[in-house]
């Protein structure tokens, strides 16, 4: 990938089509990255603290680290967030989430996401660097809502993917994402979340762009499951992109930890771990007694 | 359609193909309609307050009438429910509301909805009634909250037809979506209805459906205007179903008597009265100033 980033601005893997501009530089040089005015760490969220920790020493508070991956670690059940507070605490944290496909983006199409940090100058300084007419980020001093919300949709795309795959329709679907958003938004209040972050742009709109779309990997995934395409835990050493197959166990083990019941959470790792097939896994779900909203 | 409805137990206009149980009769009888358990009033809100005034004086509370309608009626600005209220005091009225195709629920696809009512023991005796294998009523206390979702849903579900129609991607969608949810909560909670309500099946779940499925006849009817296909004001006499489109000026209405701002539905009301083009009310939408959450 490095190759061909260098020699023809272009990521042949996940955005063949798109020439990325000249002043786009691929390095492996991690020195060189920590010499720029800000980082974007875009790594997949399990492999975020072993990156964090290569870089750690270097770190310094003028340079902000954005964090891209959206995840809970397995294992630990941190958010990004939380990663790199154990790894780089000196690190000036911010963390980039919302709706945006990275073919939306890089097609110019418009595009609003929020920027989460504690510190509002560094989200008012990256907002003002990163911003274009189509790509809007908006600025939020919840980094835990933000880091939240990007994790936690990729769990119930698979879940909203599995009932597209089964055929159970386009009124099933809609029912379970509003559950998983009611999942969502009582996971995140107990975790210090704001709601008006997680009815937002990285909660809400996230949530409903990834867990409608085949043009999500992890949508497409649970889609794949529950028409059998693939079989549960086949993928997840494949695909590291298909970021929900990690965190359903690892959003399941804090909730636990919590003592808060995700019915929809636990059912899609069910599902993942080969513990009940798509089919049982969702009927469970929506034959549940009937009672007041 | 009462023709084939009764030879051919076959609704051809809206549910070609569905074969109706033999038990469902079709009459024009008003007091034989009255004579049943229960009456599902589903006509388009626009033409409740008339159909409900040539029942009125025959309406027993025994007799609940459950409102079927999504909309917001032109001139008043009033919700189904209080149509209800003041063309037959005496009715026991009840909404149904929630993310529900027809032809999903006809095809036996598994369907969550709400069943709105003041009085429990009315909204118990219906979800007891009505619900199957498949179709699963939940109760609710809050009747403006299940009213008002269904109706701003249809609103909103035009505006992300017209991102679709314009092809600005499915990123921009979703957050015209999670702004859409944001001033439906916005608007609802002025209105005394639940924020529990709105974040359910019959808010958020109906919404979604609504806002990101070309089987929805209101978001259609939005892609149609984003592509130049239909013009603005073109099909709303000829469309009673397409709903959004009498009730956006409505919602407005309410809305601005209640000194609430709704640019989302705002902007919507000018592409469908032909104040603004749509690429022109989107461009507005999607470029506001930067700031935070």
């Amino acid at each position: 990938v490095l190759g061909t980033l260098q020699s023809r601005h272009e990521n042949e893997k996940y955005l063949p089509g798109v020439r990325l501009p000249d002043e786009v530089v691929a390095t492996s040089d991690l020195n060189r990255v920590l010499a720029a005015d800000a980082v974007l760490v875009a790594v997949p969220a399990q492999r975020l603290r072993a990156a964090l920790g290569s870089l750690s020493s270097a770190v310094r508070p003028a340079v902000p680290l954005v964090l891209c991956a959206k995840g809970i670690e397995r294992g630990s059940g941190k958010l990004v967030t939380e990663i790199l507070q154990e790894t780089a605490p000196q690190a000036s944290g911010a963390v980039l989430s919302g709706p945006s496909f990275a073919a939306d983006v890089a097609r110019g199409k418009p595009t609003a996401v929020v920027i989460g940090a504690q510190d509002p100058a560094i989200a008012g300084r990256l907002q003002a660097t990163l911003s274009t007419a189509s790509f809007r980020p908006y600025a939020s001093q919840d980094v835990t809502g933000v880091a939240l919300g990007g994790a936690a949709k990729n769990v119930y795309a698979i879940a909203c993917g599995i009932v597209d795959g089964l055929g159970l329709g386009e009124s099933a679907r809609a029912a379970l994402l509003a559950r998983s958003f009611a999942e969502l938004m009582r996971f995140g209040e107990t975790l210090g979340a704001r709601r008006e972050t997680l009815m937002g742009l990285s909660g809400l709109g996230d949530l409903v762009l990834t867990a409608t779309s085949l043009n999500s990997r992890n949508y497409a995934h649970g889609s794949k499951l529950g028409r059998g395409e693939i079989r549960a835990g086949a993928t997840a050493a494949h695909e590291p992109l298909v970021e929900g197959v990690p965190t359903a166990p690892a959003l399941l083990a804090r909730a636990k930890a919590l003592s808060i019941e995700l019915p929809v959470a636990e059912a899609t790792a069910a599902v993942l771990d080969g513990t009940l097939t798509p089919r049982d896994a969702l009927i469970r779900l929506m034959s549940r007694p009937l009672k007041t909203e």
